[in-house]
């Protein structure tokens, strides 16, 4: 298998795996889980349990333990989407071209379905204790999912996003949006598979750093897509931070510069993974594609 | 001390736990700390934390691993009160005569601040984990408080309830309202002092239904106050149920089948409490004033 089947093979087996946790449509509060299962079944590239499982593995860990919280992280991240595309919000109506869910559902229901599966993920994560003799280390992997999801990680990064749509964004506060709204999450994935592996508290922080390295590398990667590619290659519209008017690192520092940035913190990151010991070939690959992901 | 004095020193020491665990108005992201702040500091009877830490007590517990989680589970009751107040679910603008969340910090801030609570809950109660030798019960607290929250509790109840205002409720949905919206969060609160008391299966189970018989009748009680009592009395405005058309309790039963209801429910309640051992006065006075909480 090359690198593009496994990562396919991979995204498969995470679809199969959320199918597990999904609830079941029945019941009086039905449409609560069908909402809830419509936003995850919109898809999206499964990156972050992907990411999780496979540091999980460099760092030896064999067990499932690690099954719930990759159907967890992928969860919250659908749970920003849902509450991100909401009328007060960005105001989306569709996403990666499906109706998004509060125009399937209703304002309401989409608020409450963005609730819905922020603590689903957070009951679906525990049940690793089935499968581990370490709770402690599920304990800690509940800690850094929360602390990365929070007002320290992803909601922390999107508050400033909101409060500065439409404003000028000085360089500190857009690198701050970029590694709490990007980079937490990633965050968060490497970390907790670091942690359930038994990985002690320096590789830990090690697959932490690696993972912000990344966030900051795909997110300058994006700004330039933005730039210069067209709406086919990247299968979203092109130049829609112009048009939003939105500072960019590209609009900071150019293109040139913005694309310095990228091979630079790309090569950070490879080389910060290289000193966790393992197999890491398929990781390497998963880290560049990520970066220069052009299709 | 009598009862109401015993009772405020407790919401006191509340407060002040509540405060020793909110984030500092400081950094990028300080809007949300505001909000967030400013929602928990807009008070409430702090009915859940106490009734957390008395059923600890009551089951041997003597730690305070249990601070953590009863700051947590007042992180959540006002996170539901914040996106309950959202202009796209009641459109309150007060709230115990404060303008609420999303009155003073905008629509997107309180989507925001409600999310980041509920998150931050589940950060704060894994900070248990420095205060217990037993990590595994940590997981089951969090899990218990996960599942009563979530779409099988607390966002199950609020579902079906969203669903069907302004419409006629059967005897069987509003039961279920009444027991997922108001009962599950009283539930996670008995059950979770339970179990991190190192209480057996038997007596977490038990103290659960006794939450449970305690919110059904709390809020059939409520029920009942909106149509005996003045404004006055009750510190909001009554006759608001049929105001605002909805079905109870009372519009089903009458008032005399109500009241029987919850005078039922309050001994059933009691009774099931005395089964668990320990000194129990204090708790049942609680849940008698719960019931009966008139002014």
């Amino acid at each position: 298998m090359n690198f593009k089947e496994r990562l396919a093979a991979q995204a498969a087996r995470v679809d199969k795996l959320l199918e597990e946790y999904l609830p079941e449509e029945s019941g009086h509060q039905k449409t609560i889980f069908s909402a809830m299962n419509y936003s995850v079944r919109a898809g999206g590239k499964r990156l972050r349990p992907i990411l999780m499982e496979e540091t999980y593995r460099l760092c030896g860990g064999t067990g499932t333990e690690i099954e719930p919280f990759m159907a967890a992280i992928e969860m919250i991240h659908t749970s920003s989407l849902v509450h991100d595309d909401l009328p007060a919000m960005d105001a989306d109506e569709y996403r990666r071209g499906k109706k998004t869910t509060w125009v399937v559902y209703g304002e309401d229901m989409g608020i409450l379905a963005g609730d819905a599966l922020m603590i689903y993920a957070f009951e679906t994560a525990t049940k690793a204790l089935h499968w581990t003799a370490y709770p402690e280390r599920v304990v800690r992997a509940i800690s850094i999912l929360a602390e990365k999801t929070g007002i320290y990680g992803m909601i922390g990064g999107q508050t400033v996003d909101v409060e500065l749509t439409g404003k000028p964004v000085p360089e500190d506060k857009l690198r701050f949006i970029y590694a709490l709204k990007t980079g937490a999450l990633l965050e968060a994935s490497m970390m907790i598979g670091a942690v359930l592996s038994g990985a002690d508290d320096e590789m830990v922080k090690k697959a932490g750093e690696v993972a912000l390295l990344v966030g900051m590398a795909f997110q300058i990667q994006d700004d330039i897509l933005d730039v210069t590619s067209t709406t086919e290659e990247l299968g979203k519209p092109v130049l829609s931070d112009e048009k939003n008017q939105k500072t960019t690192y590209v609009t900071l520092y150019g293109l040139d510069a913005a694309a310095q940035k990228v091979k630079e913190l790309s090569e950070r990151a490879v080389s910060l993974m290289h000193e966790i010991p393992g197999e890491n070939a398929f990781l390497e690959e998963l880290i560049l594609s990520l970066v220069n992901r052009l299709k």
